[in-house]
């Protein structure tokens, strides 16, 4: 699975957030970053070149901060550019049918604010209507969003978990499956093993099998959730 | 009731509605518009000079055509510069509380597309809600969207009362009120009568005396509806 990542940040040079989750960009082979920001000085694309980059990948996810609740307008510009009816109508054969759609989003107020209620007034889901609206229309997959709230407040600890979470969520081929984190995270384990000196291997081995262990216990667990649905069926 | 329409429209000078609709504003004093596209060709505005503009007036308009289920870019990077922090947040004694914010758009596909299971499959409240949340947020009144569909198939008929709508969207000050556009209207027709000659004033005399009648009709029965809920409770 490809994934492709477009960031449109105004700041993008100066912002901790894009530099942190940027540290994904040098061990991460199937996945490519595309900075608008970079890209572009006065608003105007090559819009074949980037219809040409775009099918070439198999997960689009969209990186912005939320800026008046949808993203900075460099974004937007190259939604209308790039876009096109030909291109993108999923019911005139257009190419990205099939492909997944998901949004990264950074936070300025803390999540539990965007509800009715709190200081924001609407949910996340409700604000990103526009991109599901686009992924109907294009065919493409609308994955579960990524939001990332408040980073200058996190601990270390929560840093190294959000990475985690953006490395999964960027190359999770199974991304709403149930287990599916488990599953990838063992594997990234069983990748890292390698590099590690067979002291450090050892203990790593102690934690595959512990996680190992309780996938198994989760997958039985389902299995019998199952049979006990079948017999009430 | 200053109102300011903002329009943004990457094809302004081309576009059919948009010269249609041009044609309210030789003869109404108390609406301005400005057009983003006319105003800058690099994405850059005057912010201070936007948000005196912008505190000057009561209504305030965004009207667009629907590009990917929001406006243009341009309208965007306008929100994304002008609505700073202090200018924008109510809770921050932002400049902006109080007023109303609407939104025209203007759709390609029919109106009735905008549902579940129709092609667009959101609604255009769904698709809306970052206007409603910008709304929220600066203490603005938002007032009910008006939407114009497939402007290129109506008839001189629809396109009459299309402007006669649109008039009323602009300048009505009570424009979600019981019985207001009837209201409305009698008071545009009283203008108009002003400028005939008097073998059109007696007949447009009869009609006003028409639509007089039938407005105390309406509201004789909400009175009698009132007083019937008040018996029930």
């Amino acid at each position: 699975m490809k994934t492709l990542v477009i960031v449109s940040h105004p700041e993008y040079d100066n912002s901790m957030t894009e530099s942190f989750l940027q540290q994904c960009q040098n061990d991460i082979d199937e996945v490519d970053w595309l900075v608008l920001d970079h890209l572009t000085n006065n608003y105007e694309f090559d819009i074949d070149k980037e219809q040409n980059r775009l099918i070439k990948y198999d997960r689009i996810l969209l990186q912005f901060p939320m800026y008046w609740y949808s993203s900075p307008a460099l974004l937007k510009k190259y939604e209308d550019d790039i876009f096109t009816r030909s291109f993108t109508y999923a019911n005139e054969d257009g190419k990205l049918k099939g492909k997944e759609l998901g949004i990264i989003t950074t936070l300025g107020e803390p999540l539990k604010n965007y509800t009715v209620g709190g200081s924001e007034g609407f949910s996340i889901n409700e604000i990103l209507k526009p991109y599901q609206a686009l992924a109907f229309k294009s065919g493409m997959k609308f994955i579960k969003p990524f939001a990332v709230d408040q980073f200058a407040y996190m601990t270390d600890d929560e840093k190294g978990k959000l990475l985690v979470d953006y490395r999964n969520y960027l190359t999770n081929e199974d991304i709403n499956g149930f287990g599916s984190k488990q599953i990838w995270y063992l594997s990234q384990l069983k990748q890292l093993r390698s590099n590690l000196s067979s002291e450090k291997q050892a203990k790593l081995d102690i934690i595959i099998d512990y996680l190992q262990d309780n996938y198994d216990r989760l997958d039985e667990i389902k299995w019998e959730l199952d049979m006990i649905k079948k017999e009430e069926d």
